[in-house]
């Protein structure tokens, strides 16, 4: 089928016949349906949007990037888009809010009812980084008292059918938080016992100002997939589950993955960033990393008397300064790892400190001892000529490797720290501060080994 | 408190004092308990398990590290390690088999029952990565023909109170899955609907050799917290929660990013590998990089000559290749990130190498013009002098920055697709070829355009 086909096909509603589904014994899950419009040009997805049964649009909607729903929701009739988003669940109706500024924003929150739009307007109020904008308000609450028969019936009453309810909560006459019920304890016990009798004691929750990072680690801690959040008070204002936030960890670890390659976490998939938005995210950084090797050619600069007389020493430049390089982001991206993984703490400087310092000394010893053998191979097998002091060269590539690799690990392993102490984003700023100090440090410590070894025969 | 009394107070199993909930109305969680006993020494932690009560250890077990649990079921009796390694729930069982290899699985296979020894042999025989080695057993399966009242007495006969009844499967009478159902519905409908009115027609399930990634993939997808799992015939076979999957997702980040940072993923956290092992998983990868970067010796070998009579240029030599690595390193992070969350596959190959080359000119003609500017500003106002062809010079830098970006982001983003078409893992191998093939191939393109614009006047 081409794109034309599968294009009318959209826009024509049919997207069972696409989804190879045509049997008509399965239905076509909302996210199948969200991935073929996500795959088509944007003005053909509007338009197989319109197409779909009005009660399926509410649930295909969550699915779709906030590309497409921002353009959805300027697109459609008023009424239309009211309908949408006052019947989205509100942990989506949320995250659309979260993803719209400004104006925009606005105007999208006048298509809310009065009291959809007073919660998303309380929540906009929290740090973007908060689980406030990733809870679900329309969780179930019960009362410790009644007989769990009773309960049931309440909930069948006044509840919806809606993730939010696969955990129950009970709250005191005041709202406060006493603990959670896993919904699966209302059928797995005699209907007869009190809602009293299958509370388990135990009840982890999360604050609304809590970061995603916080979550992230007490859901791993407490293996759950739903927690409840609450005031600073301990009143119970929304619930916050697990696949929100494997979101939420996922797009940490995209950002500190790109922010060690040295490029600004993108706002978008890298398919769906625009060319340009690409350039400047990358160009800041480029930018940022030349200017500090800049200082390169400035130390350089100090060394070109030695340099004229012993070439040989160029040659080598590259090989020293990468090793310096690698080995300081080897400890940078272990350190960063491990304090975003809250292995490590501040408070462990000392004895990561020790530890790096070791660790550089000995693989600066293996590196050195490397490069000390590829000189005198290289000059025995004469594959090139070092000259009469080859072996003072080789004596220098050696203690220049154990310093700078040494350097090297001490400053990945500290700078991190350093800057989180600062209360700045370690793995934001570590790479260029790492690189570009090993880098110039480097040849200062290469050309000073130099200086001294080679005194009086090479310079 | 010191760690003396902290390890008194833990051997007598006195823990509720310890984390402050000694006023006795709250249960102190398992995971609790376990942080405790995971940051005292593995012999007072020992001691402090075995004086847990009973129906309390094989609560707190399933979240001890690997370590503290492989020494807890060595150290302590037979019939104790059989009691708690039978009665945990399937899936923490199969986790603490897949950690333990050779003998000693073999050894402690011995304690389990038949039932439960038959279940983790056949599990073990799928590959490590597989979502079979996360699913657990213990699910509850339900016919579609009797009523929500019938089906609940049923669930309430036959099913434990655990995680895995937090979502009810409906299959046939060979055991083929047909739907599943969250158990909320149970509570939410009419109890004289009959089961077969709840179901919504979709269900997503899983392939036991479907690798973790496919599972992550797939959680994020549907939004889901629970995905049944089924062998080639789709016979229902276990569950998977998300929670574990979330694991398997961080896991995977982690080693991607200490690859990027040149360090095979670690099997501890840092602060429990020890020195050695520290020192082995980086000491190879530093090898590997130093030996690839010493072509970068043998390659400026072969310009001695041009470096001799015009020593300038070797001044320059640390900031031109570190541009080069640094958009390499840019574009391998992004097409690398962007495969691994399967927004990018080979066959975008063409997509991205056109867009890659463009990017590459772009950046590299913003770094050749400040390269040029900073060359023009240092010898007008005499901080350096370059000599009376400086403007050569400058034009020189120019060039090679926008041939060696260029080159730089399109061996970054076209590597990691070459490696993945061979199956290779690209996070993995890409830093080492990257890093070494723009250096040396730099190298050659910065002097080759030296010779080509220099020959006459510096050269």
């Amino acid at each position: 089928m081409n794109l034309k086909e599968i294009s009318k096909k959209i826009i024509t509603g049919d997207f069972s016949s696409l989804l190879g589904f045509g049997n008509g014994n399965k239905n076509v899950h909302p996210s199948e349906v969200a991935k073929m419009l996500t795959s088509v040009p944007i003005n053909t997805a509007l338009q197989g949007f319109q197409s779909l049964p009005t009660h399926t649009e509410v649930k295909v909607f969550p699915y779709l990037d906030f590309l497409l729903q921002k353009k959805i929701i300027a697109c459609i009739t008023k009424a239309k888009s009211a309908a949408i988003l006052n019947e989205l669940s509100s942990d989506d109706r949320i995250a659309f809010y979260s993803s719209v500024k400004g104006i925009e924003r606005s105007t999208f929150l006048e298509l809310l009812n009065e009291k959809n739009r007073d919660v998303v307007h309380d929540i906009l109020g929290y740090p973007e980084n908060s689980v406030a904008r990733l809870i679900n308000t329309d969780f179930a609450t019960i009362d410790t008292e009644i007989s769990i028969a009773q309960a049931n019936e309440h909930l069948r009453k006044f509840h919806k059918d809606t993730e939010a309810a696969n955990v129950i909560y009970v709250v005191d006459k005041d709202g406060k938080l006493v603990d959670d019920i896993p919904v699966r304890r209302f059928v797995l016990n005699d209907p007869e016992k009190k809602v009293a009798d299958i509370l388990d004691g135990y009840c982890v929750s999360l604050k609304m100002s809590d970061t995603k990072e916080d979550a992230v680690t007490k859901f791993k801690e407490y293996d759950r997939v739903v927690l409840p959040v609450t005031n600073a008070e301990n009143t119970l204002l929304g619930v916050l589950t697990v696949d929100d936030v494997m979101d939420a960890a996922e797009q940490r670890d995209t950002k500190e993955i790109l922010n060690f390659g040295g490029v600004e976490g993108l706002d978008y998939p890298y398919v769906k960033t625009s060319f340009f938005a690409l350039i400047k995210k990358r160009a800041t950084w480029l930018i940022v990393l030349f200017v500090g090797e800049m200082l390169t050619a400035t130390a350089m600069g100090y060394f070109d008397k030695e340099i004229s007389k012993a070439v040989v020493l160029a040659l080598f430049v590259p090989l020293i300064i990468s090793s310096g390089g690698n080995s300081g982001s080897q400890a940078a991206t272990l350190i960063i790892r491990a304090m975003a993984l809250k292995e490590l703490t501040i408070k462990d400087w000392w004895f990561v400190m020790r530890r790096e310092v070791l660790s550089g000394l000995t693989l600066g010893f293996i590196l050195g001892t490397i490069g000390f053998i590829r000189i005198a191979t290289w000059q025995e097998l004469h594959l090139y000529n070092y000259g009469p002091h080859w072996f003072l060269l080789a004596l220098t590539i050696l203690f220049s490797l154990i310093g700078i690799v040494m350097w090297g690990t001490l400053s990945g392993s500290m700078i991190p720290m350093v800057l989180k102490k600062c209360k700045l984003d370690p793995a934001t700023s570590s790479a260029p501060l790492v690189a570009t100090l090993v880098d110039v440090t480097g040849l200062i410590i290469y050309f000073s080994i130099a200086a001294l070894l080679l005194k009086g025969t090479l310079l």
